[in-house]
């Protein structure tokens, strides 16, 4: 008999107090099936939208089953096989995102009517000849056409039109062969745009108007996000490192460290480009009652990178933690302009991480980057001025090489202040003002 | 008259010189022209395999096309509708890597199947009942299976089979679907989930046996360069930060050291996170006969960690190059220590970019780390004994700076060996005798 004592926490908690045995295959596997609904669970509650877009979908495919093959609102969608067509372009095109959604959907339509308009034309030539003949023409079409938009899928100018490209491939070789067989030929392709235009615009309208989730609003939040991770690193780094001389924080198991999140945050900011660069690219297909056509989303991505910048010289910062903590009394007399710098700049960044995520000019950073950069100034000059006499030299390095990066780090986040600035400019941003006035 | 002197060389380039004038509209949509195709020929050029992956896939769909509508060769495929599907499933599946087409495929038809027999089994209840009771049938089942279908794909345990729940949905939708009108529909199912086969085996054989693109070669060859990367900038950094006291190479905007590729080769490793770990996931679709079944390419995703985490390190090497090169005398006392470890360090990243890259397991990198070890002790030591007396404190910090991380990049190295050494065991990576014996 196994006792509750023994049970692990985990069978503890999902089977409370388990009264006898169970056999320890049947434990493993409910343990398994815990563990797999445990990480479902968390990933619906990571981001309950992910949710609302399971219903979303599984809204619009009910929806368009029901239209084309119920109700058969259309006449001329008489050969209900042409009816899959909805389904087909809903599940392929409804993305998690307003952006990627409607990405996808211009470019399904754009390019199945082009490429279909351009298979009649083939079809046209083709039916002049007949059997092999007919054959050549359409087979020499289908593989030049088809080898010419996949070569250009990997032109990066091409890449917003990707999936048009692919949908392309696909209409024209579909079209193009179903000329072998000319009966019903017309008919049926005017059908399936048909359908395809009904399929994109239901996932269209069900994307914007049940929950949106905006690519642009992800991608402001991403950025301000990572900025406010950089702010809350520098002004965490100031009492951690500066706090007293026995303090050993040694973070390279990162044992004592883990309970300090704000110390190992940035370090997603150092992989984040791709998801930036996605995230921007995507956004241009939003035209928002509240960003505008013209967006500058590329001064966004410009913002992210300056902010990565940034964020590989704390991660210098952050590899003097590894070090012994020695020199206390050379530390206590750069301290104080290093703190300074610290508070200033992780101020700075926090609030030009407010700025970008409620689109309000920034008012006061400028003054913040000016007092870090008056401590910077008197630190250079207390660094020169520092007698060396009775220090040993590798005992002081660490505290000395993160004065001299925290130096380094001010320009830096000048130059983010100064890319939110130019988006503040481009994207007119509101001033305080009409937020502070009732 | 303009003179061909004036015109810019990428006119001239083009045209010849001009013999006369043309209207300045028309010279800027040439060069548009021209800047375009310069772009698309780039891509071919920097990988022609993309030029083949082209080929391939206008191959892959003429044989499908071919074989489907001219030979006709099944008597299944009577009704040529269905023909379309083999040619759908070309485009879709079809991708640049054999892992990923082979992945895609698997997905495809196992997705198709289950979720058309799942259909059936829906279809058999459906019909039960008529009209609106069909109709709510159908309807709540494709709601449900699409918004669970749709929300599972959100879990990172489901990544590899994504595209197959997004097959599912749409099978399962349609087939449901298509149950509304139940004539002919059994016979529409079969003959489809075998024009699907029929693609996806077209598909699939073309991109194995025409010139086929492994991913995993690609992942190899990827952590490959990105170590050798490290090695050459250790190597470099050596020769340019030691080389002499009056050099200043000053790359914060990139003038002077940008014909010095080596010392910005690094800067892909930091940001090639998610391509690795894509690739890694794609190569366990590839049962190549090289790499066998079992090989090890989580081992790869943790090299490629290790090394970015040493990237990083390299990048705060590499912020020094921004101060002026002073305190020369300084310099010269630890640069034969600093020297020495970059030398070896280099040689032992170089030796085990060559070990990733040829299987072959790496023989010397201890010697070579064992050495850097030594000189990083000596370095230490030297550290202790300089008497600070002659020195400004901010002029050695660099330099000083540059020995302590050179100091923390060794046992960085080593973790990357120790990866490389566990991944030559894993994959069974051949001893170097066997190369050299005849």
């Amino acid at each position: 008999m196994m006792s509750p004592e023994t049970a692990g926490p985990i069978t503890k908690y999902y089977y409370g107090l388990p009264s006898e045995r169970k056999p320890l295959l049947r434990q493993s596997w409910d343990n398994k099936v815990y563990r797999v609904a445990r990480k479902i669970k968390k990933v619906g509650q990571d981001d309950p939208r992910r949710i609302v877009h399971g219903l979303k979908v599984g809204l619009a495919l009910t929806l368009a089953s029901l239209l084309l093959f119920y109700i058969k609102p259309f006449d001329l969608l008489d050969e209900d096989q042409n009816g899959i067509w909805a389904i087909m372009t809903i599940v392929l095109i409804f993305e998690f995102s307003v952006g990627a959604t409607l990405g996808k959907g211009l470019n399904r339509m754009v390019a199945t009517s082009s490429a279909a308009a351009l298979g009649v034309g083939i079809h046209k030539i083709a039916i002049r000849s007949s059997g092999a003949g007919r054959a050549t023409v359409i087979g020499f079409f289908v593989f030049t056409m088809g080898a010419i938009c996949t070569f250009m899928r990997f032109v990066p100018a091409f890449k917003p039109y990707d999936y048009g490209l692919m949908i392309f491939i696909l209409t024209f070789s579909m079209v193009s062969v179903a000329g072998y067989q000319p009966e019903n030929w017309g008919k049926n392709v005017q059908d399936r745009i048909v359908t395809i235009i009904i399929g994109s615009v239901i996932a269209i309208v069900v994307c914007i108007f049940i929950c949106p989730v905006w690519n642009g609003e992800d991608l402001q939040n991403l950025i301000a996000k990572n900025i406010e991770k950089l702010g809350n690193f520098l002004e965490g780094f100031k009492d951690e490192y500066f706090h007293k001389g026995e303090y050993f924080p040694k973070s390279e198991d990162g044992q004592p460290l883990d309970n300090k999140p704000f110390l190992k945050g940035y370090k997603s900011v150092l992989t984040s480009k791709s998801s930036e660069e996605t995230m921007a690219n995507l956004a241009r297909w939003e035209w928002q009652y509240r960003f505008g056509f013209k967006h500058p989303w590329k001064q966004y991505v410009k913002v992210g990178a300056l902010t990565r910048e940034c964020a590989y010289k704390i991660e210098a910062l952050n590899s003097y933690f590894n070090f012994e903590f020695q020199a206390y009394e050379f530390r206590s007399k750069i301290q104080e302009q290093c703190k300074q710098i610290c508070s200033e700049t992780g101020k700075a960044l926090k609030e030009l991480a407010s700025a970008v995520k409620t689109m309000t000019k920034p008012t006061s950073v400028n003054i913040h980057i000016e007092k870090s950069k008056v401590a910077s100034r008197k630190l250079k000059l207390l660094l020169d001025i520092i007698l060396l006499e009775d220090y040993n030299l590798r005992e002081i390095i660490p505290p000395a090489a993160v004065a001299l990066i925290l130096i380094d780090v001010v320009p830096c986040i000048e130059k983010i202040a100064n890319a939110v600035h130019e988006l503040a400019y481009l994207a007119h941003f509101k001033t305080p003002d009409s937020i502070l006035s009732p």
